[in-house]
């Protein structure tokens, strides 16, 4: 029996979930259709992925709601806990009853799809780590968002080394101990560090293909400077090559894979709602 | 008459200097052939430029010492001065006497083409501040490169505002009130101060249209936090608005025009190396 189907829509990727009464992901369909990356009206989009479901409410994050989304769902201010994101959901035209969940906004920062994370955790205190091309560091007082600074770390590592004086047009393989020297490099200052990435290479002191690796911990380092001073426990919330960097980087004291995170965030902001029962 | 033909060859442009035996100079040739924006055997592209001025040695500095440019110049070491320069000179064929400067290296850093603009100084002790797309910040003492160290900002300023989050899509208008905002957000960390410039567009806080100076103020201040600590005099290199940007965050005693230093230095160095009486 399914009660709810929960999407989480990013720039660059779609995941539908359907979820039944007790919690359980029935089944997860993944698409390439994303926010940015793709074009069509969002409806004909999203019934394409999940049009044969059975009924059940839709509740959508991620930057579905963003302002080039298929509606702009404001932020609500930190601290925001589910019952703020419940608070604050946006409904959008559709054959079923669909709703978007809002972002969370503090004073120089915005997030849109990881306060659903969050909410798919038991409500707790501790500091989070979401890596990725906006890597986020959230603090979560008893289980609502206190504070958060989001850094470019994996937009820069991409634009870096796409093109420019970092590029090398050869194939990079992963290097623990660039990376590590990249993490060191960082308290030099950031876009110093970077350059060195270069510089290392013309003198020989970096081969070639570990220059992601280099750039990688340089990025990283910027992120460890700037957040060791968090309340733990500190928690990483990531999977993959991403998973392995940041946990060489801190010292985490749990890593949780955040796909199945985001389903149960959805249905506790549905419940919340009264969406679902 | 002509002593000596002077040739400021970077990545992006080329700028040839015919220099009097006095210092003069008596023609300035510039031409948007860039070492890596441009194509054609070296010798042919410099011809099209110099061919008809009257015979001189040749002596030419920045990228076309690269290991993409003409011929590869090797690095010397800091602390470099122009005797160590002079005696770095490089020989590539051509019908006229052409040498090419050495670049010089740092541990981790290298430059190529500011040397040349240091050695057109009189011999002093300072630090001076070259901005550019990679801006070099360079401690002389008593004429000599001591030591320096290199900052992406401008080409992670031109790569950031080109795509990604925070490209507009809309023409900038400078804004000192942006720019002070952004020198004053580095202090957070460049990379989470870098997406403040889309946060607070999206909050309302900052105008599209004021991007480009925030994040010039962000990229900026990374460089102010890191060179603070270096003995004056603090003297600025550039011309413009960039001169404009780096006036408005730090206290210089001095702002000198590069492009005259570049023949100076060309002649200084050629003159060491016995090219010039």
């Amino acid at each position: 029996m399914t009660a709810l189907i929960g999407i989480d829509w990013g720039s660059s990727n779609l995941r539908a979930f359907r979820i039944g009464q007790d919690g359980a992901i029935l089944e997860i369909r993944r698409a390439a259709d994303g926010v940015f990356t793709a074009s069509g009206s969002f409806d004909e989009r999203l019934r394409a992925v999940i049009g044969d479901w059975p009924p059940a409410p839709v509740l959508l994050c991620g930057m579905v709601g963003s302002d080039r989304g298929w509606h702009p769902a404001p932020y609500v201010k930190t601290p925001a806990g589910i019952a703020n994101l419940a608070g604050g959901l946006i409904a959008v035209p559709f054959e079923r009853q669909a709703f978007i969940v809002p972002g969370v906004a503090a004073d120089s920062d915005v997030m849109r799809g990881e306060e659903t994370l969050v909410a798919g955790l038991p409500p707790l205190s501790a500091t989070l780590c979401l890596p990725g091309t906006h890597s986020k560091w959230i603090v979560v007082a008893d289980g609502r968002i206190a504070a958060f600074r989001t850094y470019m770390t994996g937009e820069l590592r991409a634009a870096l080394l796409a093109q420019g004086a970092l590029a090398t047009g050869i194939g990079q393989i992963a290097s623990p101990v660039a990376f590590a020297q990249g993490l060191d490099a960082a308290s030099q200052g950031v876009t110093h560090a970077l350059f060195q990435a270069r510089a290392r290479r013309l003198l020989g002191r970096l081969a070639a293909e570990h220059t992601a690796s280099f750039v990688s911990g340089v990025l990283i380092g910027a992120e460890r400077a700037a957040e060791s001073d968090h309340p733990g426990p500190h928690i990483l919330v990531a999977r993959g090559t991403l998973a392995g960097d940041y946990a060489a980087a801190f010292d985490f004291t749990q890593i949780i894979d955040p796909e199945p995170l985001a389903a149960r965030g959805l249905l506790a902001i549905a419940r919340a709602a009264g969406l679902v029962a």
